[in-house]
């Protein structure tokens, strides 16, 4: 094998590809970067058997071939060299030269042959979703997984094609996010991902509208961005039928600014690290919302003008769980809805329809 | 105690105070900062009794007074109001009032008459310097200190002023780094200051050509800068006669383009850190240094013009301590003083007189 590439090039391909080299697992090869070299281009693969990266990287080959690469030094020796061509070459006894300039490296590489298949997904059920728009509905949703390990498929994201709609859903026992994109597509579509490969998605994901094709099997999902393909596989199970957790009515409306709103709940968080519940009390009037907290450390009072319809109330929260909410919000502006101090309380956007979220109440003793 | 005073302003003095507040001693007070409030100015300040900082903030003074409070926790509430005026007073039972617009925070605060006194510092020993050199000296020698505990007196930097040069200087057993800068003063110092205490003066310290006036006792040395005062406590015993460990005489001397050097080993020593030596090889010829390495990992060969008067040499150095040097010089080229491949090696810069740092090479088995 023999090619020569643009180091910039190669430096971008290698940080996409080794996005998914975890090193937690126990095959030594997968600690490696695959690289093949053929008509001119080069494929680098990176994989920890749950998510694998590919991308493609412009390239000028001499003699085609593939092997593998320690990750990790080689990245740092690409990323290292001046931004020059690099000449890369396979000599005896499995070593591996590589020359920028003045500076000459020789590596050991393991055989490309013996790194893993990539697992063969059948491009006949998939949906095209803007680059950005995925982007923005991961991170919309992201934050609600479950972080214990109790429950596994509440560690993924469920991705549901339906009516037309592309819904993003995750929960935890204490929380629900709902992101909502229209989606020209027939398909019905039901799979959960791993909120772990959801992550590793949106890092590679752009802010364009560039279109992303995603193509399901049974087991896999493949994310195809123009020269990269992301493929994980898939959780095990069905997914909590969500929308029987949502309320059918509420009794008590609210709009706020949402970046006050948060102002106020982080300063009054403050008071409420103390003990491990965060806890912060919102006592909802007329015209403003109080929100208080109080701990061995001392205690907080904020204040903040609402527009309110309905009764007023009193209603307590983990202020983390709101805060994981509203920073997620990309409206100025938020609504709640309310029906009593021990019922869910549902936060939307005021200016878009594509935001859901449930935040349960702490209930206190009276 | 009641006062008003810029959420800007008190944040800054909270910010440099604190500081010297590392929550390494054993006195539940010195977690706080201490805050007295007279003469329409604040003095704030941080102390780990090894190191005190003392700055003046602007405030509005309603009633005069002393308190001690959590520093971290006062620094994250004054962090997080709204840029506006602030309202600080005590109540009954030990409670202080924080009041930002809508926001208001009751907390528990120790009594000022609790916390230890500043040491004394007579004012008739002192050299002027003005801010940014300072910084540069510190910076430019505090990499050199001993990071073992068996030399105390090598953890320090010492502080040296004799026939009108301020020296500073620092060393292990591997390196030397000594900057000199005139200075107009016909004193003889000389002091060895705890290197903890320089790093957190030199974060204090601006870019700015301000004079900074340093006080001297037989225990502790004070920085006078306009606002802030830093206050630490000297290292007991004697520093080592770094001048006798300066060769008197060299017999080759080469210039070499800094930033060239300094990628070169960099990329040399990607290969060396497999073992913890981090040993590379430089191979001196007439025009060109050849820098090798190699491990385990595999092999690096750099190469890269030099311009050399004297004999080729072969010599060999643990790169990190030649990075050390070459990252902490501001010049654009150095100049190397070598006499042979077991002795030390001088590194200077090329177009200034004001840094000295010495290097001793690998001696390797032939």
């Amino acid at each position: 094998m023999k090619f020569i590439c643009e180091k910039q090039k190669l430096q971008e391909g290698i940080s996409i590809s080794s996005k998914a080299i975890t090193g937690k697992t126990t095959m030594p090869i997968l600690e490696g970067i695959y690289i093949s070299a053929k008509d001119n281009q080069l494929k680098l693969i990176g994989s920890d058997m749950d998510v694998s990266i590919e991308t493609m990287v412009d390239a000028d080959i001499k003699e085609e071939g593939s092997i593998v690469i320690d990750s990790r030094l080689f990245g740092e020796i690409i990323r290292k060299l001046p931004n020059s061509e690099i000449i890369i070459e396979t000599l005896e006894n499995e070593i591996i030269q590589i020359t920028c300039q003045k500076s000459v490296f020789n590596l050991v590489y393991m055989n490309g042959d013996d790194y893993p298949e990539l697992p063969k997904i059948n491009e006949s059920l998939s949906v095209e979703v803007p680059q950005n728009i995925l982007k923005s509905m991961i991170r919309g949703t992201s934050f609600a997984i479950a972080q214990d390990e109790t429950r596994p498929i509440l560690q993924g994201i469920l991705f549901e094609v339906k009516d037309k709609k592309l819904n993003l859903v995750a929960l935890d026992g204490y929380r629900l996010a709902i992101r909502t994109e229209f989606l020209d597509n027939d398909n019905d579509i039901e799979v959960v991902i791993p909120g772990k490969t959801l992550n590793e998605v949106s890092r590679i994901l752009e802010d364009i509208s560039d279109i992303v094709k995603i193509t399901f099997t049974d087991n896999h999902i493949l994310f195809n961005l123009s020269n990269t393909k992301i493929i994980s596989r898939l959780l095990d199970g069905k997914f909590v039928n969500y929308s029987s957790l949502l309320p059918q009515e509420y009794k008590i409306l609210l709009d706020v600014k949402k970046q006050e709103l948060q102002n106020c709940i982080e300063r009054a968080s403050l008071m409420a690290k103390d003990s491990n519940s965060n806890l912060i009390k919102l006592d909802i009037q007329e015209e403003n919302m109080i929100i208080t907290s109080n701990s061995q450390l001392g205690k907080v009072r904020e204040e903040l003008n609402i527009n309110l319809q309905g009764g007023e109330i009193q209603i307590a929260f983990n202020s983390k769980y709101l805060l994981d909410v509203l920073k997620n919000i990309e409206d100025d502006e938020v609504k709640l809805e309310m029906t009593s101090g021990v019922s869910p309380c549902v936060i939307k956007c005021k200016n878009t329809d594509n935001s859901k979220y449930l935040v349960l109440p702490v209930r206190l003793l009276r």
